[in-house]
């Protein structure tokens, strides 16, 4: 199969799970306040907010990833379906993370929910990233460049790991990690420049 | 990245913002007289209407000024999903809109917070289009077209801007004002004839 | 804009309305006889069937009109508009149909409703077709041809109306009427042959 | 129409229906242990991993079965949407079955009505390759090739019929099998190294 077909699944995918985020979010019903009640919805606004960047995030390395691939094989597919599987995924633990910081309960395992999805999403993305190292599906890349490739996709891996064990100290700052990583993925990074 | 991938992104994310529309419109149920409890509601139909139109005009203007482009950087792919983030929120001021006018309460909120959502997008469009042209991102644009360009994206942010004002003043003419501004752009302007 | 950039993204909006029909189907809850549960939700089986081959057969048939014509203008783009509005809009009277031919009340509402969108659907269809007739749109389309084409286009809008006014007198019979209208553009029709 | 208009539809329905179950899982409500309460969700789990792997399997499939189709006839393009049909249908009996495992009852014609569906959108895309023989709109294929090909398709359907009369028996059983069935179809097949 071709990596464009692959690509354009894959964009589709991010696409909708992007977009399906925003159907967590329910509208407060008879409120006679609704500044208050719309302020009181504030998780759901965050878990929509880092939730949307990072898989915007991925999805933007997703596409420069598939640049360097000059062919792809059935593995890489079904790592790439796995990576999706993932991505799918992630409305539902930002549901249930908007879900117990507005009831102000349970925050730690549903931090630790949220930030575990995403510590499987990019461990599903580096393991892709490894598989096509391995098996020749990369082109013009120097051992210097793979390095670097390597170590940036790692380092996400380690943020969401922390984010995972963060989130049984304090849940809003593993919130808060899980958003800086995606920060860290907008800028591209010292690979792209050299 | 190309211009061309991340707008077939866009264009999804755009086609499933504006389709999940409907998805707020719920069937009432047990009814006696259906024709008088669809007729009640009519604020979903009104919301879904101008949520629709207002979506459909983005993606068509956002086509138009992604012609314009040349090239890409990171600052507008992030912009441009700044611009997404909003556009697939839209869905959920809609369904405010459309409780609050059917509850007939705090309709002001809801209006200004619609009103609002319509800003915030208008203004990622407009600061996408702002670093294009200082970015040097438009090919064949001359400065008169640039000018009229720049005024026309900036009309709407007015627009929407004394939109969010009449919210409480009256929440009926705010959301009047919407649908207007949407109609505006229906037209094309002297840019494109020029 | 490019009439290719128009079919790409009305297909993203027909396959997402075809796609979302499902949600409106809800699993029974505390079954304690599944089979009969499942089967008391044979309308909404028979509405999914339908409205999934209406907007199916649009689909196909949008491709053959756009392969007709050479260009696109700013009206063609926006009946277009109007057109996916209706289609997205199709989940809702869906939803209403299969709720009241379950509760086995108002099933002419429902039914009239069900069949009036369809009708508008069909009348967006054929306004577009007719604006590009006029404007100028057709690439190499005979007279004959294009008498063939609107007159076929015709007999699904006279179906509907038919449909709206049965709706009163056999709610069943307004339905299967509709499925029968899908059925017909199945057949691809003289003008393709000839 | 053109082979590829179809296939971007119909890439455009499995992305959707794939990104479409998470909408069935519902996180837990004012749970005070939410571990617990997260983890008494397992067959929603269970449920969106087998269908979304068996989607994406299908998709995979369906992309080979279109290299080897140099056209496309009404007939093709209509069974085509029959596949669809049964794809976009999945979350519905995916949801069926997550509840009554949950309940611990009905599991039998959950289970049943789950792999049935499986079933019924194989038989589709059989039915697919059929005609697509019969028709002659495969381009370079050896008869030795078809036949395996023919083979290898009826194999699922084959596995499929049995998972249906195994939900009488073994419930669970029936589920693995399903899940067996997509793991099997991830491997390419004699068909493709020879």
């Amino acid at each position: 199969m071709s990596t464009s077909r692959i690509e354009a699944f894959s964009d589709g995918v991010f696409a909708i799970a992007i977009t399906l985020l925003v159907l967590e979010i329910k509208p407060p019903t008879h409120s006679t306040d609704l500044w208050h009640d719309l302020g009181r919805l504030w998780p759901s606004y965050v878990g929509f907010l880092v939730s949307f960047f990072t898989i915007g995030v991925i999805w933007v390395n997703h596409h420069r990833q598939f640049e360097l691939f000059v062919r792809a094989d059935r593995t890489l597919m079904f790592l790439n379906l796995l990576l999706l599987f993932w991505v799918a995924f992630i409305p539902f633990p930002t549901s249930v993370v908007a879900e117990y910081f507005r009831e102000g309960t349970q925050k730690d395992v549903a931090s630790a929910v949220y930030a575990g999805t995403f510590l499987a999403m990019g461990l599903s993305f580096f393991s892709m990233w490894v598989h096509a190292g391995r098996a020749g599906l990369l082109g013009e890349v120097t051992p210097e460049q793979l390095r670097r490739l390597t170590l940036r996709n790692m380092l996400g891996q380690v943020g969401y790991a922390i984010a995972v064990a963060l989130a049984f100290v304090s849940p809003p700052a593993s919130l808060a990690l899980c958003g800086a990583i995606a920060l860290y993925y907008v800028h591209p990074g010292r690979s792209e420049a050299g």
